[in-house]
């Protein structure tokens, strides 16, 4: 069978499960292997995550943090050190039982997460508030027993940056653990163009151990949320559990305050979700390995080829940009190029030649623009940041007019009856109530916005006294 | 106990494996964890990987490679599907026999290295001579279950990149085989200092699945022999295996051929046995993470500080500078930055200030320079440049003076009974020679170099007719 055609992929509005599925494939991001739940991730989507990790670990540098790397292994006694945190993670790690051809004496798990790791060293080095503050963090692969699995979103093992940090007092870590998710809806805006909505978790929804959960929620195109990122406040429990105490200004021993935070490689799964369209993956310019693709028309012709190249050569230095000069159809490369996201596609033949000129496509809008050739090196920059702003606008649009107010239960599963969405509502702050919306609905709380709008003083569940706006929906 | 001096380290002239455990934990390379044979990469450890890393991958992707991810859990059938290399890593890999409360099925290995991995995959993307070559690379965490570890040398878990490609024909393979092991040797020699001999392996040394490998060999400064990186030419072994074929140019389905190659953490050891002496760690200029350090002398004075500062600030676009302007005593940072191995002190205090002028003292031959503020821009690059080829030049004079010849193996084992070094012998080629020379030295092979000196016509074990030269050590 010849692969020289793009396969038609399913409509993301009649199934936007299958819709992901076939992107994630035909857009070469990953591919499937004997391995179950886990996945092979292609050229095309680890260069992806290298420009996302190369942001956000400039980032972490700046903010003052050192990268460490800590063992993968963990053995079952330090993992069950903290009663929170094994209690939550047990039921989905990897065990390791022999090494060789001998049964080991103790089993070994795979780290979930490394706060175990980092709690044990921070214990070893850590002994007088000359030492705080300790600002680590870690780029590794972790691994989660996870029963349906889909690649990016759900994975058994994934990539991720964990970071890890001990502090003096409780306000100081407090503030590090949002100066971190700051760092990340920063990132999820600024480079990703995904809006999110920045809050804490309900105590159900927070990381088995830690005092509380920052989370910078997101939307999907099908109107499930997504969890972008944590940041965790973790309090003294580990310190308390591991014995990390130091002598403080006064000479007094405490134990100090940590903070864990961690972005993964779901967040590839999200930028799809949000972005892509019925043509496939669309990439925000910032985060698109290839910005633009030139794509020669009429090839043969004397002289396209060279000026193609020449092209690509002038603007190189300014764009990531490459051409496709192969003998393929430039119909098939529009549809390759638009399956995989390239923001950008010039199209260059010889009556452009002739007029001095080029065409460009944006992948987000189909827009076609001409533009001379004197002119392409002001144009393309402003064109290319015009479509991550304009990516940017068009899912906030999108998460603004899928978000809808619910004042009482049967409100709230009529609306989530009808199609997924975010809703706000008010609630007492009872688990009870959570759970039950949850059984009714099937949406889960994603956070207590830190902007609340005080929508009503009764709980949309009880109707007793309310607490807090949450935002609620179904989630990936 | 005051931390606040430098502790001893023990002479390495005394006792060289006590000397390296002192070296990478006074110097905060690393620290040990509950987790057996596994170490923590600190922030000073992992920012020199963090160095190597970004040099070579520059290599790998200007040679044309690009980066991949592979799943960090191989199924037992999967390993088993190539015999000669399930034979040479199952007796060392870690299984998984448990994901959360469940028993698996089937076992899982932790990747010891992922050439079935590679090799599954290529046999879903390749399928006609377009499709080729594929050169990819990738940078993971892997698992050998070792018995006795030392960190950085041989631990349970390092990190490596493994580069897998698929090429055409056999030459083509041979020749990027070449081409990696001619990057690490660059590697080692421009980037870490390290001299090395380039060569074959013998069929016994050789990798588990490999028609033969390549190796860049290194000699420490006690003598003993380390494998510094490998490049394997794999044949068609997992092509037949796992059914990697193509539709050659003639239209006829053909076995790819393969390669791979790997660069491991281990060499953080080679750079420290290569280059460390009784104050502890020295690093080439070109990859240590402080290149100059700052210590103000009579700090208390006023403007010393201010005008050390003002020197820093001046310096760092052109190299990676540091100041200590805590309030500890000269001497104890003179002392701590010679265990981390710091190429050059800068030295400034109110005498300098009033003769315009600072005092470089180099890490690798205690030599102090006094140079004029207005000269410095252009003397420090100068300096560190000769600080990397002395390195450079020292180790190698070291490797010279150290490698003998031996025509028999009475004198084989009497010069390495006096002490450890490179051999370089005439060998029949036949293994049972190669095992009696272990049996009766110690040694073992490191290669059969590239470049062959005629030493002889006789074999130095059997006196029977010699094919080739090789080098010889014992080896970490």
């Amino acid at each position: 069978m010849s692969k020289n055609f793009v396969e038609k992929i399913t409509n993301m509005e009649v199934d936007f499960a299958q819709w992901y599925t076939d992107v994630v494939t035909k857009a070469k991001l990953v591919d499937y292997s004997s391995v179950r739940g886990s996945m092979v991730i292609r050229p095309y989507g680890y260069s992806i995550w290298e420009n996302i990790k190369d942001q956000l670990d400039k980032k972490i540098k700046e903010t003052g943090h050192e990268n460490v790397y800590m063992p993968l292994l963990i053995p079952e006694s330090l993992l069950q050190k903290e009663k929170d945190h094994i209690e939550g993670f047990a039921p989905e790690v990897a065990w390791v039982t022999h090494g060789g051809e001998e049964e080991l004496q103790e089993r070994l798990c795979i780290r979930p997460t490394s706060e175990v790791l980092f709690a044990e060293h921070y214990k070893n080095i850590i002994h007088s508030y000359r030492d705080l503050p300790k600002l680590y963090n870690q780029w590794a692969n972790v691994v989660r027993w996870e029963k349906t699995t889909r690649p990016f979103l759900r994975t058994l093992e994934f990539l991720w940056q964990e970071g890890h940090t001990c502090h003096e007092t409780e306000e100081e870590a407090i503030n590090e653990t949002k100066k971190m998710l700051g760092v990340y809806s920063t990132l999820c805006e600024e480079l990703l163009a995904i809006p999110v909505i920045k809050g804490k978790k309900t105590n159900k929804e927070k990381f088995a151990g830690a005092k509380f959960t920052y989370t910078v929620e997101s939307l999907m195109h099908d109107g499930k949320a997504l969890q972008a990122a944590t940041s965790h406040f973790l309090g003294d429990g580990f310190a308390k559990s591991f014995g990390i105490s130091f002598l403080d200004r006064d000479g007094k021993l405490q134990n100090v305050q940590q903070t864990s935070w961690g972005f993964t490689t779901r967040i590839i799964g999200a930028m799809i979700m949000v972005h892509g369209d019925n043509r496939g993956l669309v990439l925000p310019p910032k985060v698109a390995p290839t910005q633009v693709m030139i794509v020669p028309i009429a090839q043969h012709k004397e002289g396209v080829i060279d000026h193609a190249y020449s092209i690509k050569e002038k603007l190189s230095d300014m764009v990531r940009i490459d051409i496709d000069a192969s003998e393929k159809q430039p119909g098939w490369k529009f549809n390759e190029y638009e399956m995989q996201g390239i923001p950008l596609r010039l199209e260059v033949g010889p009556r452009d030649i002739e007029k001095e000129q080029v065409v460009l496509v944006r992948r987000d809008s189909g827009e076609k623009i001409t533009v001379l050739i004197n002119e392409l090196e002001s144009k393309i920059q402003e064109i290319l940041s015009d479509i991550q702003n304009s990516m940017y606008a068009k899912a906030a649009k999108h998460l603004k007019s899928n978000t809808s107010i619910a004042s009482n239960l049967e409100e709230f599963k009529s609306i989530l009856h009808e199609e997924n969405r975010f809703i706000k509502a008010m609630w007492c702050g009872d688990v009870a109530c959570e759970d039950l919306i949850k059984e009714e609905s099937g949406a889960t709380s994603r956070c207590i916005p830190f902007q609340q709008d005080e929508l009503s003083d009764k709980c949309v569940c009880c109707n007793k006294e309310a607490k807090h706006m949450v935002y609620w929906a179904k989630a990936y």
